[in-house]
């Protein structure tokens, strides 16, 4: 069980991440700044290599190349250039490794910024403002990233080196397929736990949804509007079926009742209609729309399974309207193909954590049961490492005006910092 | 009254017409070979010059500026590029004016052509089958406009001189806005009478509906879908104001059944969303959708009525939700603008027409009541001339497989050159 760090050492972590913490918002922000959404990361993997190259890790970057996953589990579907695609581990192994190791890693993706004229200030020109650092991705999750850097930094900085290699990874991918991840694991990246610094609050989060992607693809019969009776309009039957998947939400929040973690939460299932696209001319009836859904399995759900029920739910709504009955809608999916996940052999680690997170004082170290995925699950549930994550406190994650507090970037920096140490073990360097 | 054509005059214009038919056939797909969808009529409209230039016509081809087009009625509005766009008209004028003038006029616009897979061959590579001509526009209206050219032509190749001037005019916006049409009439071309070549299964168009188009613009909160129900989902949103309008469109359509002309069809008044889009990840809860819509209006109500009553709708459906509530729609006018349209004076050119419509045999002429606008009204309505359609037998118009019957071209170049040289008047050359 764990050995807790001399408060000395403590002291000496805490004092070198306040004395960096300037120089770690700068490093966030100018992260935090580069619009690294789906297909284009490589600015951030670039920046992210030269970070680690400067401070000495092994830097390992490498292109994905689908070929190498295929049959590996909870695959998501590309259908993206993915031609650019890569993957930065940088590796700080001791001369003798005597103490455990530990994987870090953040995603360096983000999700669309959306319409402009709804954020207060650019979206990729992140500023701080009372407190809290604002811009797409900041919170989700450029800053804990950048956390668990400064992290390692402070270690090295309060005179310490680690005992265990440490693999610092920053993919990709983790807000649609999760191949970033899957990736590191193909190339044989292992350790004894893995800490994802995302955007909890603090807390540990311990339990987490699946995810499925899905396209409704709706096709019918065109006709001019004027005779609009005789097409079919594939934007109203479109929405038969969104409707339709709300009854299935209904009935999974239902049934997640008697799940032991999520039984008492309000709708842990979500679903959402998230991009819609039909028609293109407003005379004519529209002859196609595609919905591009999310909706999550809980733990213990087979996604095989809950693939056959959308599909059946799908299929059904469709006979209940004869234009859609004689042009079935498809399902495809396309993105996110993910079980649920509950970590498995990680009390050694929440312990640690535990103690670490009590670095910075305040309520005692809280568990998060997700209903939004992270990458956590591939390495747990399928590669058997005790995987969690842990990190600031963000708002607006996916939204406008997206921000990260300041002082919970302080504090989990430093709890960080303390959990490494201890997880790895640290002696005078 | 009319003075009918002599059994001779006809007969040697109809063989004119089918001595040059495979010739003008030829000439319809390589007019509708051009996707001249809105922004790019451009070659179509080089395409008439030439043909108007190599016959003799006095051609004018100008570009359209919306700054000379204010304060004309039912002038749509413009959103797109619009700097490359113009209107070509060629004149016949005799030496001597005697006879009636007339204009002929004919849109190049075409709506798009929608998913390729869903046309048997490509939409731009008209090709003839079992006696129809197939591609996008062939119908709507190209091979209208080339008939029309080639009565002109047939005239003449029968040794007759027309006794009135005649303007051609081929236009643009016929299918957005109406300022192609209305550009002619700010440019100053009058005339006795004008004849569409529309589509119109050779029936006399002289009722036709009005039409606005409008988007709906909502905006909402977005948000993580994992926390779905803090955030507002615009595209569910979205769908109760589409639902909405088909009430209105009900109401719209009982009020119809006091009209003298649409009073006995079934659902003149056709609305529908023709184009949709919202939102751009699964996993965020999309904050903004646009739906552009379509709606007609029958001759006698007015458009700013119609207008505010279309507001009102979509401002007590958003008033009977929260979200929408708190974020109210907007609706922008975004096209068409216009009234319908009742024709007035065009007794001697319906006289004439019937007449000419009778060279072919088959059934009487036919009075055809559009439940889809064309750009008669414009002449009619706000400039005192009689202007109706009458042309060949289309199908799938705005649709996949758009197609024209040949014999109804045949047909109606034979009524439109036999009308032409009646209406104007024609003597041995």
């Amino acid at each position: 069980m764990p050995v807790p760090l001399s408060p000395d050492i403590r002291a000496r972590i805490a004092e070198a991440v306040d004395h960096a913490f300037d120089q770690q918002i700068e490093t966030t922000r100018r992260f935090s700044a580069i619009p690294s959404t789906r297909g284009a990361e490589g600015p951030c993997q670039d920046m992210m290599a030269d970070l680690l190259r400067a401070r000495g890790y092994e830097v390992d970057d490498w292109p994905i190349r689908m070929e190498d996953l295929q049959g590996l589990p909870d695959l998501g579907i590309i259908e993206h250039d993915f031609s650019r695609a890569r993957s930065v581990v940088g590796t700080l192994r001791p001369a003798r490794e005597t103490g455990r190791s530990l994987i870090l890693q953040g995603h360096c993706d983000v999700v669309p910024a959306g319409p402009l004229d709804m954020w207060r200030s650019p979206p990729f020109q992140p500023e701080v403002r009372d407190g809290w650092l604002y811009g797409r991705g900041a919170g989700d999750m450029k800053a804990g990233t950048i956390a668990a850097l400064y992290a390692m930094d402070a270690i090295r900085a309060a005179g310490l080196s680690l005992k265990g290699r440490v693999h610092f990874q920053s993919v990709i991918e983790e807000e649609s397929t999760g191949v970033g991840a899957l990736s590191t694991l193909q190339r044989g990246y292992r350790a004894d736990a893995a800490l994802l610094p995302e955007p909890t609050s603090r807390r540990f989060t311990n339990v987490c949804v699946g995810v499925l992607w899905f396209r409704l693809r709706v096709r019918g019969e065109p006709a001019h509007v004027a005779w609009a009776s005789q097409g079919f309009n594939a934007i109203k039957a479109a929405y038969r079926l969104i409707h339709a998947l709300e009854g299935l939400e209904a009935a999974w929040n239902a049934r997640a009742k008697a799940d032991p973690h999520y039984g008492s939460m309000t709708n842990p299932v979500n679903y959402s209609p998230g991009i819609i696209q039909g028609g293109e001319w407003a005379s004519s009836v529209p002859a196609w729309c595609d919905v591009d859904c999310r909706i999550a399995v809980l733990p213990g759900w087979d996604v095989e399974d809950c693939k056959r029920e959308i599909e059946a739910c799908v299929a059904e709504a469709a006979a209940g309207d004869p234009n859609l009955a004689t042009n079935p809608p498809r399902v495809v999916w396309s993105g996110f193909h993910s079980h649920g996940y509950v970590l498995k052999g990680g009390d050694v680690a929440r312990a640690i954590l535990a103690e670490a997170h009590a670095v910075v004082g305040g309520a005692p170290l809280e568990d998060r049961y997700g209903t939004g995925l992270n990458d956590a699950r591939f390495y747990n549930r399928y590669f058997g490492i005790p995987a969690f994550c842990y990190g600031p406190h963000a708002e607006n994650v996916h939204g406008f005006n997206e921000r990260v507090e300041l002082q919970s970037i302080r504090d989990s920096t430093k709890a960080i910092a303390a959990f490494i140490a201890a997880w790895c073990g640290a002696e005078p360097a």
